[in-house]
């Protein structure tokens, strides 16, 4: 198939030219022994145990974005859900509906930036499936990933049980994938463009488990940014976070962008930050090992679970007082991820 | 949520709105313990062994049609890709695109026909994503499922090999689900809709080794109809598979649209139907345990594996003649499934 070849609707019928597509640009991009089988399902051998399965659909547009696109973060996204329930990622299946008329180059790009993450997040994509609908049907093109991930045998103590004095941090600056997807999106030009931090981060979080670090809680603040997450950690609980807004890592760029927008960067989606509750006396310790890896170096500490506060976050102001910091109702960009 | 609301963009963003309507239309239709738990990921015990893991999207349109909907293809077509394979369906991740403007009573139709599916299938709907994307950017809903099952610890000598002098089965009527589908989308009136076969097969699968049948092929005919499934199963063997015209199940208003169509229904999506290739001996036993199911009641004998066809697919003629039955190139029907 040539560069400007294009996606036909009988690419997703099931037929030869089904056949051409998956020889051509999934296979050169994705084998391995158990995808080049082709078979209706991949067979594969897990053990023993327990096991963390997920799956996220991808729309994000533009598709490619400074500091990546639709592929890495398919592969990124469900990496990092698996690796933040304990899981070691192990598999993943992958499935295309595409837009007649989606230039094949772009989706060649794509499952060569799914087969990079996949190979750097050490997981093996076993399975898939192509639709294609009709031009204007759906928008170039989502992808829908879903993921297997063997659980660690052993977890900290108190794991899943954050608590009062519980240290919060995070691996990085917030607000860089949903600010980069919007300056892609608007057209706009700095002089240094801001980058999406999507990455895998499983590689940081088995650091933590391998440092032995007393974890409590980790979870990747994607869709909804930081406010959904600990919304999320602290609904329901008689404690809260309380979060310090000078500690909050954000970019010059991104801070002055999200300004420009009216957008509050707690808010805005990352798709390579976790957020890490740690017993108070592993801070350092933790924030050492995110500072040793190539997604941490930025890592700071950036608030504590507090007694007393009901499941709300608070903000604490630079006057010297708090507000609360809510959810969000949704998000407010959408097609972020 | 009232019957007159929309999907709205804010659906989509991970915020309290998103919660809502897991809360509202996901968790009442697939209730279940590790759902309710709403993680990032499903923990999921696999116990020890081999599994089989598929996944598929489905775009069908129109969304709704005689026998079936979007959600009940969704997941029995991944319940079949599991049982085909030898493996027993256990659990489902399942992935929503939402258009802005989607009513949500679609979406409740939708997820309860999933749920009733998936309880009649015996498999469990533990992990799923919602994205929601502008108007005009997808056509309705397109849904991912994903499956894990766990591979039968026994499958029958000669299964994954059939040899010269098989006979190839298959459990009804062909082309129901394709023009179903047609018939929906065009506005047809019939005396008698044509009614998709969409249904979950494991079962009827599950009674075929449970009776010792000598199961050599399993594979259920869905894009690019039985063409495509005899062509994939004989490519590159120096066998081939001859079908008999007269011995295929065809109702008589599939036919009667067919013809008006100009669509042969050999190339016609099925959802309902399995391909089952048995050691010659077996052909009767095969047939009683298939008619003894209510997906079976008109399983036919339709051709046999025979040598020296070098990989082709022929179909016998009224005249006594043999023609080829090509590959399909693509799906005739786009959006069928």
């Amino acid at each position: 198939m040539s560069a400007e070849e294009r996606v036909l609707l009988a690419h997703g019928g099931g037929g030869s030219l089904s056949a051409r597509l998956v020889r051509d640009v999934f296979l050169p991009a994705f084998d391995n022994p158990e995808l080049r089988r082709l078979g209706d399902s991949a067979l594969i051998d897990l053990g023993t145990g327990r096991f963390a399965f997920t799956t996220d659909a991808y729309v994000v547009s533009p598709r490619f974005f400074p500091g990546g696109d639709i592929g890495t973060l398919a592969v990124a996204g469900t990496v990092n859900d698996l690796a933040v329930v304990g899981a070691v990622p192990r598999y993943l299946s992958c499935s295309f509906v595409l837009e007649e008329g989606l230039p094949l180059d772009d989706l060649r790009r794509i499952a060569a930036s799914m087969a990079a993450t996949a190979a750097e997040a050490g997981v093996v994509l076993v399975t898939g499936d192509t639709k294609v609908v009709e031009r204007g049907g759906a928008d170039g093109l989502f992808i829908t990933t879903a993921g297997l991930g063997a659980m660690r045998e052993e977890l900290p103590a108190g794991w899943g049980e954050p608590r009062a004095g519980d240290i919060v941090l995070v691996n990085g600056t917030l607000g860089d994938h949903g600010m980069a997807v919007m300056s892609a999106r608007e057209g706009l030009r700095f002089d240094s463009p801001i980058q999406s931090d999507c990455a895998p981060l499983n590689g940081l979080i088995t650091a933590l488990f391998d440092a032995g670090v007393k974890l409590r809680f980790l979870r990747d603040a994607t869709r909804g940014g930081l406010a959904a997450v600990t919304n999320e950690l602290a609904a329901g609980r008689d404690w809260g976070v309380a979060l310090s807004t000078k500690a909050l890592p954000v970019s010059p760029a991104v801070r002055s962008l999200c300004e420009i927008l009216g957008i509050d960067p707690l808010f805005v989606a990352n798709e390579g930050k976790v957020v890490v509750v740690v017993a108070p006396e592993d801070e350092a310790r933790a924030l050492d090992v995110m500072r040793g890896h190539p997604y941490g170096a930025r890592a700071a500490a950036i608030g504590a679970v507090e007694a007393g506060l009901g499941g709300l976050v608070t903000l604490d102001t630079e006057l010297g007082g708090r507000r609360i910091l809510d959810m969000p109702l949704g998000e407010q960009l959408p097609r972020i991820c």
